[in-house]
């Protein structure tokens, strides 16, 4: 097999195990394939636990393991090895480019899915211990669901408040302990004997679990209790809080950050600084058209400068020529660029939204970067003779 | 009987039924009886089940069922009928329209309430276990709760984030499910000697349920479930923050299609697109007046262009004589677009609403949208005569 | 006893009950005093239904409520007495003015909460259930926390909400109950022989309360137990977030009242209409300044008018002279209104709020209500020659 | 020791204990040994009521007492010696300084953790019950917890709405004890005797803690107790959206509190009051540049006025020389103060962060504090003295 060949496939198998089903449709269901691989682990992993399914079906639970240990090496081989087809990666020397990949946290988890069971395999000896590790594999999921990573960024973000809440919890805990243990030890000896068995039941309370395994009998230890109760319902709140707080602020962070690598992509901005980027982030305006009505008109003075974040639209050229315009266009450039009235007609021919740039913004823009300008009709004429070529 | 006396009563049939008592007085009593009737058939269907009442009011039973049935299936019938006044489905063919409007999941839910009421009535045969879809019902009642329906809207959004909180339920359900096996399988061998059967404490620990009718006993089992507890309270943070932030950004939304569906039934702006509509409604601004307080006022610089959206304004044309303004009239555009002063009073009658247009807005709107000045030119003049026919 | 001792007593009676302790100290008092008779009461009431309590201080509880009632009574009176002292209340006639304060909701529920004992000492038969009304005593502690009717209105605002995830619940309840029933019936015909009987652990467990008297026992019913606890989790997540939302809204809001009665209670707009307030709330900027900073500098182009919202100021009329500004005072109009510089230096002497109205705020104000710059020429005249006979 | 070498110590001192890791490496070290040693305490004063424990390890659990005081007796004499180094304090004389400090409600709290302790070895009567004041050593942990101080501020800014919530719990437990006091006494009279006993299963209801010791049985009284349940969810409800509510305020006030004394310390607003700084920081801008990208280009038109927040960059001299810039510093100001062309480049050296204020916002606090332009030029003059001696 030719290079060539090789490279072919290992793009194919990038874009397959990586991008998942939007890039190639042969992604959905190899994703999915391996979901109820991890999901069936687990199951499989709670009822080898069952006496009487792991006596009757052993050899299955085994076949079952040693074909997903196979298939988790083979699907992290590929990983590792199509690695290269990541940008970041791509200009690195392979090797490298493999041992940063095969270093993400991710990779770590997917690696510590099946190592123990191959290491079970080649050293037979008692590693029983390593079994457990099995329960890992239920962890590979977080990669198949981008919301649990905006939780887990959000927990992390919150990481000083959510110990400070939990260091509150322990501080009642510990007074909440102390108090029903010197009022209830004579009357239940058994379970308020001490603080450490008294702390059993203030947990239960404090967190509303409330077992009623052990309770208080006298008076003053159902008083006590009753305000460990509302304590309770209130240290319930300070993690909701903090939590809500952090997540609504993510969620107004993701929506920046999405136009973020939007504006990134446009072959416009391709070579500028993440502060650039940011700061014309800033200034973008969002705007939406259905299908068939007009964005730009011949004629009209040249105000903004268009950019095509979804959708397509299509450039009239007169005597029913027509150029058609796709997802990181720039259009109206030139008018704005050289204030004059448009020539041209753009309709929008599905639903589009557009980025739009007016000149005000810019002129503040280009003054901070005086090579925009210079850019911006670079791009414009190579547009254009692309589309004198398509037409 | 005419079709126009059929059309007539389709109407009436429309407005009761779906427009309910704002429209039509009798929605009040026809809707309410309805809500009753589905909370009545929930009741009976619970009742059912106490052996004695089912055995002593049987034929009740049977009976209200029977009426119940065909109650909503007239209801059903009426609803299908008169579904060609809608706005939206009044241009098509009438059988196209019905279909349209049967196939809403709404509909589908009320057609589950009682259909099979009626098959177990066609094919007598054994399908008790069509009786259970009376069940189906209740759900009837969201219709009638548009709470409930934005409620079910914003889970749906957030659906991802949810799904991820689930997920990370499960994999801590499976943690400690597991934790809790090895270290009290030995001390309980019948709550906890099979994972699958810890996890019924566990996901009551989780869930900070606690059944308390298993509980570790051994001291590292209490600390590893006092370590589930607490952690079965960061997670109930997850869901709240997420439905909380869903809701605080859907009433932020729900305000702008409001005021949208209001603009859009101005008739200036009828044949507008969804694009520009929602353009238009981004650079409205709101002012509310008292009765008797004057809006514009004859001899003012004509500055904004006023549509009302709620309330009653009177136009004073001198010598005692005047026009009222109502919802959607627009008044204030000929100042504006030729610039100069107001020749006529206008004054609040009753508590107004207003969308104000300024004239650097309209400027803008107007480059987008050329054809926006001549159509407003034209209702004015439309209104005009209306006015000097009225007075 | 004069007419005008009478007044001024009721006057004072009036400071003491219905504006408490900032107006005039002995109301701390007398408030502190009807807040722990309330909590007494309810104390009172539970204690007697402790047999041996109530056999034992029968006599001092019988005492107790005699003198509690005649409190509540006497307090009732003086609050019905003097509130024509009520600035909204006070050019009614006096018989008017009272029966309107009277039918205000907190004021019947100061009245349930003396009038069945009256109704009890009058008609000794047999009214024991008008002692059950003792109960609503409690209520009256609503009146003394403005928080707890924050969280009224907020809970009456999001009602619909509220309703529909009460609704939602009830759905829950329903199926949960139907879908235990059919499971567990035949196991435990006891707790789930009915869907009402089963109702009760599936609202246990929606609640999370779990009390644990009645559990599933098969490993279906365990199943379905578990999806159950999730709803509750999710079930918990819709009241939080409403609440959170109405609340952080009605804090938005109360910012803008707040704001709003401010600029009500100056003299200037004393006279405008709801609405127009609310138009020159919206314009208001407000700033603070630190005692002995300057906020207006003789020689500087007037383009501010300030008017004083708390703390006192200093104007300095030249040759150690000085005339000292209070809340509601309002500067600097002379120099905006006539375009020239200001005259005189203003100088904070406390720690001072300032409503800022800009020139071209005040520009578009007036344009919309032509008299407000008469008024402001008019105000300061008068406050000019009140300043000259101060100084 | 001469007296500069105390000085010198008692510097250290201060920085190491209360300035932290930040500020000298031996704080890390030092501050987590303390850390160690509170929770450390908790755990002896919880084991040494384990009676096995108690008896075994009696002389190891004395000798970590005395431990302990003694560190904390030495950690707190050495935080009240060093504290006349804070600089607010540093003006006083030191016994003023110390007594001030020690007077912090943060060092009364350090105070109690060991002066106890020492109490009972003074008087060795029997004070045992001073050794319950053992359990506050792990309040300690405050200290070092900001995120807890954060939570504390926001619970007690929201006192009003949490007590109010408290108070309507209350009221809520006070009906549903007397409901099913009414309902279930006959039934149970153990458990619902009186309303006193009946408030322990309410009150475990109410905050869904749900111990299930006593449970109504009575059909009524399940009734009852369903409706409880649902308003315990509402109960959960209202310290959550209370919390929320103020930790997301209290986040946005943090960091505008953030920027304010960030803006504090730039030597240029040094001297200005309060009110100044904070209208400073509210027409602020920041923007950040990434390394290598230039900020101020030579030849640009002169718009902004910069203050470093964070990083370094350069100051391009020509010639190969070039000054340093740090956090701080302010450049482009002489270009926007006399409306020229910027004469010289400025680039980041690494990422910076920084405060840009245009020259209509310079305009107008310049129009407010007419000082403030001359302060300008004077820093601007004496940076460029330092920039040329640096050179």
């Amino acid at each position: 097999m030719t290079s060539a060949r090789w490279r072919h496939w290992r793009r194919k198998v990038h874009e397959i195990l990586e991008l998942g089903g939007d890039v190639h449709p042969a992604g959905y269901i190899v994703n999915g394939f391996i979901i109820v691989l991890i999901v069936a682990n687990a199951l499989a992993f709670a009822a080898q636990t069952v006496e009487e399914l792991a006596t009757r079906y052993d050899a299955w639970f085994r076949a079952f393991n040693v074909f997903s240990v196979m298939v988790f090496t083979i699907e992290y081989a590929l990983r590792v090895w199509s690695s290269v087809e990541i940008p970041v990666l791509s200009r690195m020397p392979p090797w490298r480019a493999r041992a940063i990949f095969a270093s993400r946290p991710i990779m770590i988890i997917d690696l510590l899915a099946f190592a123990p069971g191959i290491l079970t395999w080649l050293f037979p000896a008692d590693l029983r211990f390593l079994r457990l590790l099995r329960v890992l594999r239920l962890f590979r999921l977080a990669r198949f669901s981008p919301a649990l990573q905006t939780l887990f960024r959000v927990c992390k973000e919150e990481s000083g408040a959510l110990l400070g809440s939990l260091l509150l919890m322990l501080i009642l805990l510990l007074f909440a302990s102390t108090g029903i243990y010197f009022l209830e030890r004579h009357a239940q000896p058994e379970a308020f004997g001490s603080i450490p068995a008294a702390s059993w039941w203030a947990l239960a309370t404090l967190t509303t679990v409330g077992y009623g395994d052990v309770v208080p009998v006298t008076p003053l230890g159902k008083m006590l209790g009753g305000v460990v109760m509302l304590l309770g319902v209130g240290m319930f709140a300070l993690p909701v809080a903090i939590i809500a707080t952090g997540f609504s602020q993510e969620s107004v962070r993701h929506q920046f950050v999405a136009t973020w690598s939007m504006v990134a992509r446009v072959p416009l901005f391709a070579d500028m600084s993440r502060a650039e980027l940011a700061d014309i982030t800033k200034v973008l305006d969002t705007r939406s058209y259905d299908p068939g009505v007009p964005i730009v008109r011949a004629g009209d003075v040249g105000e903004n400068m268009y950019i095509l974040a979804s959708g397509e639209a299509r450039l009239l050229l007169g005597k029913g020529r027509s150029v058609i315009l796709k997802e990181g266009d720039i259009f109206g450039e030139m008018a704005l660029l050289e204030h004059r009235r448009h020539e041209r007609d753009v309709i929008a021919t599905t639903y589009c939204r557009l980025y739009v740039l007016d000149n005000r913004a810019l002129a503040r823009l280009s003054r901070r970067h005086p090579g925009l300008l210079d850019r911006i009709r670079l791009a414009a004429t190579a547009q254009d003779e692309n589309e004198e070529a398509q037409t």
